[in-house]
């Protein structure tokens, strides 16, 4: 298995020139594609359509090129496409392609591999609740084992967009009736998705798995965790990306936890453990290394950063989601030197509280 | 002369309790209270006002302990409010005081000297022209003398509130028949401000100054302004902060032009030359000697920033003012550790385009 | 009893500058003000500051004028301002002055009589719930009692800012221990208070009032309650406007329920009902006699209105407060010819959901 | 020549099914589509991407049953979307179909007839000057003569999607030398466009058509127009609506022109006119007549609506566009009963100042 990627600045959210060039080209196998992250320059709330744009986009060209219907090309290629290109923020993909399989022989050095699965469909009673979080772990430790990692640190980043079940009302009456409320929402399913990492992953322990502590106990969450979710889906999609002997290329990737969205020592750190070490910010050199930073952000909900007030959950004219992504986004640049930089926001159990994973795949 | 400086921390924008404390305690003594700078919640934009509310709890705090009425606190104490706490940006402000005169006899170290003065009235066809400039340029001048500095780099932050005379239909009418249009606004009273500043310091030169060149040859600037503008102010009142062998305390300032809002190279070296080195962010005992962080933002006119294409400036949802303090907060904060920073917007002829500049004072 | 009201159109939140006049003009003594309801221009959310400088203002005037504290002129006069004059909304107050007490005989005809009161202070326990909803509605007797009114139904327009009484953790768990959790916040303190303004009018019946319906059963509802609440205050202060006998002057008052955001006939019928009727739109005489008109709005929350899907709810870039002001003050204001009208938001109680009261006080 | 017009609600910009149902059975046939004109939800701005998003669901749509490329369907059909849906306007569409050709022979009553057509190209030194003025009054009125219309009053409504050419930096230059600055924007060519409306239905005189009136001299207006502007479009495409002698069908339009965003009194005459006489309101039966209300609003620019001041031109939160579209959406939706208007901005030359054209159409 040999992972690249590939960087690509958009200027629309429907721009899929350079993408088209690249295959065009010959740069980019089309049939190779594994997922593309990216940023669009929505909201990143409820009437963002600038995702749904994108989507129509890329499956439009990969239906072109591999000769599928466009549903077909959504079911074979992991889009995470997030809105909300504040402040700096520049909005641009990162294309995955993999060619081969996962190597027989053990390599000296450890290189990006990536896979992709997902979980059974889930009840919309399961949704938040320790069944998502057990399903969602057990799909993830399948994937990691595919990969032939050395241990669970060898795992990096987990990207997923989780599943909200639909339910009818009747559903939703009787769940109250057996006291059993159902959670099939956004926040329950990141949050459950994100517990499934960390259990998955051994950063909490499976007895503190319970439906109080979801979205409740926020001292239990995944540092690797990246977690989407979208009503109607009634699985999870799971992208894995880990270092691995059985990989080939000159991809690796690395991962820290942020403690607050100002935390730029753990981005340096992060970038030494790559081999990357800069003062300040990283050279041009250097920064011609980095292929993709991926980051979660969150406003303290405790409406404290650094022991002094912050107004982004008290100004009732900007969402404290768009604040949030413009300050992190402008703190990984500014070390980066880039500012194609993916930040998506609401991180429960994604690292401390106003804290959140960081991810970075770099060239070797 | 000793100056000494104040950072308190607002609940609100109307919040003087914690002032009135160190009044009421004897840490300051209102008799010397010259100039308070600071950030205030509002969007920062025409229907921000939150200065307002924040003017009038000075004015009567004033009021109250010196026995003059609030038209007269005003005229005594300079207030510069810059409305707009985006991202992590907390509200906040810096009271100054300087008690005694500038000294008679030079020592051996420099230390925080502040000056304040201010032009004489303008026409409004004055306004954004070379008059302006030259005036704010001979008012400076007077106040830089005032404290004997070695020579003009040792002066390091001038804090102007601009004229914009009033005017009636008549006079802009026949300015506009004498083809000399008035230019009696923000963004012209700023600039001609900043270039007053760029004048003074022979940061440009006397001949560089024409009409035509005013907010447009964005190749001159001052490093050192940092210029709001006033409708109704019929004068420019001025602030100036040097470093004079003529002054006593602790307090020293230094400054930087950052090349655009992501420099934290330019952040650090600052730091360096006040003597606080630091690897990534300030230590907490660092952090204690930051008294003030005083720094101007812009979005980029050119929509790129590091190569790449920012939103800020097409974005109708959210002001780019907004945005570009938000991205400055973040990043002076990410490097001083503390959210307490002073960012105001619109940087004509402050620093190069996309740029701006950045005063730090600290304790020594 | 004779009551007076002066709309005053303001240039900002702290102009005071004609009402000042109509002070020193003699058309206002300030000694017989009761109360002021008006819009200040923020967003009406939480980081909106100009009804603070509103209040300022007000307090500043009238403390020269009586002779008395801030505090005691805000104890004195109650002040109703409520922020947000979106689209066509202008920028107001009405100013109610009271001379003499209610007479001891009756009068051929009633006209508007005010009485103002309070309730007893409130447990935070309390708030939320049946205490709440019994309390005020036994104030709320008490006063249209001493406005003499031939019966509730001449009662149009009950203005209340009601408590949300603070409390301690330790309080809050136990509240929650005893399954009775706190409800000590704005939602259900506006609810209840509209309910007891329901129940002291027989609006609903007493057997209706329940923990269990408060916030829950938007079948019950007032047509005249206006209901902020403001967090830390432990009573309710209530304004009661009615029609009486015992009344002198040329003001009458008269009120509808809204159906929903565009219900121009009730508006009309309100109109016709003082007296004033009109084809489309009142003439320029008419609208002389309009002296204030108060209303409550909300998008309705079941993202339907005519039938036909709206956003208000969905637009994460807009407040469904803002836009729903903006509709029913166009609304009112394309009906009555002028865009003075107070609109205020969040409706619980208020009548139907998706509607709420429409009070108008005319000159006969 | 029978027109037929379809109001279509949509659960979101890239919804097509219903207008897919209607083809599939039959009631619309794809070949005889003219064009559609609709409301998408997004803000209107320069970041709206939800006409593209839209546009790309229409076009795939009529590629498929039409057998023709994206392209050529948005050649063939003429698609007119504004983005904004804001207070109660709710996101739509009216597709008209045109079959048969204009009659030979004059028929008792008139019907609406529509004419498509376009200017020729423009040169970028053209836009928003007397070439494109009268360039797009010549095609107008070719257009107009095609539907036979007894006179110039017959025409109601012209929709038209204005030129806005590109040029180089070296055009803009010479221009610049030249003294005839290149006007090739959004503000120009939209003037440009109404006032070749104006100029072809004799709503001005030849003799008014200046450069120095363009987008200068607001007396002189078109009450029919509507026109937007897209920028590297080289030609303007032309809707041209009237009610013709030689058209069958059960379908009339007439207009009015908005004194002000509030100006019921102009709805209620367009509809008294159409025969559709009310009180205060539609009755639902009078509501099936309606098929489509398209007007442009404006927020008043000397900053006062019926005398009283207004913040939508202050408020630096919100844009004025969403305001006047929320503001006027409303009130259309008052009296029609309907919240499916189309309401499009900026409206230079477009009527008064502050006021606009209103079209209805309506079965008979």
């Amino acid at each position: 298995m040999r992972v690249e990627a590939f960087k690509i600045a958009t200027s629309s959210p429907s721009d899929v020139a350079q993408l088209d060039n690249y295959i065009k080209q010959g740069i980019i196998d089309p049939n190779d594609v594994l997922c593309i992250i990216g940023k669009t320059e929505g909201n990143g709330g409820r009437n963002d359509f600038t995702r749904e744009l994108a989507m129509t986009a890329f499956e439009e060209l990969f239906s072109k090129y591999l000769g599928i219907s466009r549903t077909e090309v959504a079911e074979r290629i992991v889009f995470s496409l997030s809105g909300g290109c504040e402040g700096v923020v520049s909005p641009h993909i990162v294309v995955f392609t993999k060619s081969g399989n996962i190597l027989q022989e053990a390599r000296q050095e450890k290189r990006l591999a990536i896979g992709i699965g997902s979980t059974r469909k889930f009840q919309a009673s399961e949704i938040g609740r320790v069944e998502q979080v057990e399903e969602t772990a057990r799909a993830i430790k399948e994937i990691v084992a595919s990969l032939k990692v050395d241990s669970a640190e060898d795992v990096h980043f987990i990207q997923m967009k989780g599943a909200i079940t639909n339910y009818t009302y009747q559903e939703a009456e009787q769940a109250l009736k057996d006291n059993k409320p159902l959670r099939s929402n956004m926040v329950y399913s990141r949050g459950a998705s994100a517990l499934g990492a960390a259990l998955a992953l051994d950063e909490i322990s499976a007895k503190d798995i319970r439906d109080d502590a979801i979205c409740q106990n926020w001292d239990l969450y995944s540092g690797v965790a990246s977690c989407s979710a979208k009503p109607g889906l009634d699985h999870t999609e799971i992208v894995v990306m880990a270092n691995s002997r059985y990989a080939e290329g000159d991809l690796i990737i690395n991962h820290g936890v942020l403690e607050d969205i100002l935390d730029t020592k753990t981005v340096h750190k992060v970038l030494t453990e790559l081999g990357i070490k800069c003062d300040i910010c990283l050279t041009a050199e250097q920064q011609k290394k980095i292929v993709g930073v991926f980051a979660k952000s969150e406003a303290d909900p405790r409406n404290i950063i650094r022991g002094r007030r912050h107004t982004m959950l008290t100004d009732d004219d900007i969402s404290d989601t768009r604040y949030s992504r413009s300050v992190l986004g402008a703190v990984l640049a500014s070390v980066i030197g880039d500012t194609a930089v993916y930040i998506s926001t609401r991180a429960e159990h994604h690292g401390p509280l106003g804290g959140g994973p960081l991810a970075i795949i770099a060239k070797v």
